[in-house]
């Protein structure tokens, strides 16, 4: 009923996914493929590494009971994509250590496939995405620019006097560190035997493989562009045709009939307005 | 749980509600600026008048019942946009004579906000839209264009048989005939006290008063193009702030922390990463 008359592609992620129902995201574009046939829900958490998302997941997340108990959709797709945090290097608070970030990442794709999980959702099919290749310098520089003349927050303070402003201040991503912890997505998704979209390794393609490449793929240095975002949501498109086919929205129909059968039998109206699933019989 | 993660913006309507995950949609802009504290879920059926509405409306509602049994998520806010079918002209099957299409959007109203409704919602705030001028000629050309070479449905054909082709064939919206169904709508909105976005008028106003101005505001005579969806949106919000400040947007909060708490206190992350509501204390 109301939220849960269709089932449910989920978007697990960062700031990447947050900002993903702006103009040319991937999620509004997703939602516009999926309209009237599975319900895009963003849970993009801007700033979030795999460490603080672990929690925010399991209640996110219904437990077997919880699923059956309230009759909530299925969720028949969902995308994890997270490590763009986790690769700030240290001194950042948001940095999570590579082998920390593969244990998470573990941790979320097995609360679901797992039997013996309370999370096991034996319906969702899940497609990992690795961390776009950042632009550290230009990231900087925008931070830089976006806090010119400010006051520096709180956290920003303690963590200066521990190691001082040059650290605080100095580019925290690079194109070689977000490669590592895309690599160790990728080796997460073989390992788990989950579909991996490579967004790193897609981007850095389209950039030619030359950090200035990346100008309009990315708009600071971090975030992605329309056009960066087109990129992903064609390897995620492609990757659900290859993989999850019969979840493709070309292969599902509208949960409710298309106007056709209503301008065939006007009279029939009650029985055509009857709700059905959005896999074909 | 899952979708139930946070409470929801439902947008039923027609095709103009079901385009609105397009580019520039009004759905997207909505989606992307209650991103974290409110869903955004299409229920937008291309083609359908109020009549055929009614019984998929009953299917995506709860009742009370279903509501608390299934602790659903509260609708918040809700836009009914419909009206651009019914509006219609005969011998079309999607018409609906004026005064019933009055009755229609009256009993929508009425099943959320009759306390003696079972589906009676007294937390959903309503926003009723009234349909776009319609250019006529423009959208029979499109029609035609679309459908050149192409052997006609069987609804067209048995409709010809009875009334003849060029009947079938006739322009069968108008800027007038969908100004009497805005007219109407606005009726409504003021008989059941609930808020109009008057969306006839400000597309009217934007072509300056004149067929041939709607060319940019609209795609094909009949669906709006950016530039018209970005009026419903900017006419939504407006609405939103003056009738219903306590829904808007920039007065919710995210249902999870923002990064800084995270940043500040890296110890506490599962104490700050517990849910709470949008709506701040």
């Amino acid at each position: 009923m109301t939220t849960n008359t269709q089932d449910a592609i989920v978007l697990l992620g960062d700031s990447l996914t947050e900002f993903g129902f702006g103009e040319g995201g991937f999620a509004a574009k997703l939602a516009n493929a999926y309209v009237r046939k599975l319900d895009v829900i963003n849970r993009g958490f801007s700033g979030y590494n795999t460490d603080w998302i672990l929690p925010v997941f399991e209640q996110c997340f219904p437990t077997q009971e919880q699923q059956q108990q309230q009759r909530l959709p299925t969720i028949r797709l969902l995308t994890i994509w997270l490590g763009a945090n986790d690769a700030a290097l240290p001194p950042s608070p948001q940095h999570v250590p590579l082998s920390r970030y593969k244990a998470n990442l573990a941790r979320l794709i097995r609360a679901l496939r797992s039997p013996d999980s309370p999370r096991y959702a034996p319906h969702t099919r899940i497609l990992l995405l690795t961390p776009p290749p950042a632009d550290g310098p230009r990231w900087a520089q925008f931070l830089a620019e976006q806090t010119r003349g400010m006051e520096p927050p709180e956290w920003a303070k303690k963590l200066a006097a521990e190691v001082g402003w040059e650290a605080v201040q100095r580019p925290d991503r690079s194109v070689e560190v977000s490669g590592k912890y895309a690599a160790a997505a990728r080796e997460v998704g073989a390992e788990e035997g989950v579909a991996v979209v490579d967004v790193w390794t897609a981007l850095w393609e389209a950039a030619g493989k030359d950090e200035k490449g990346l100008g309009d793929l990315l708009v600071d240095g971090l975030h992605l562009s329309e056009k960066g975002y087109k990129i992903v949501y064609d390897g995620i498109v492609s990757t659900i045709a290859e993989k999850y086919p019969e979840y493709h929205f070309d292969n599902l129909q509208t949960v409710f009939a298309t106007y056709e059968p209503f301008f065939e039998n006007p009279g029939d109206y009650l029985n055509i307005a009857k709700k059905r699933s959005a896999f074909k019989d």
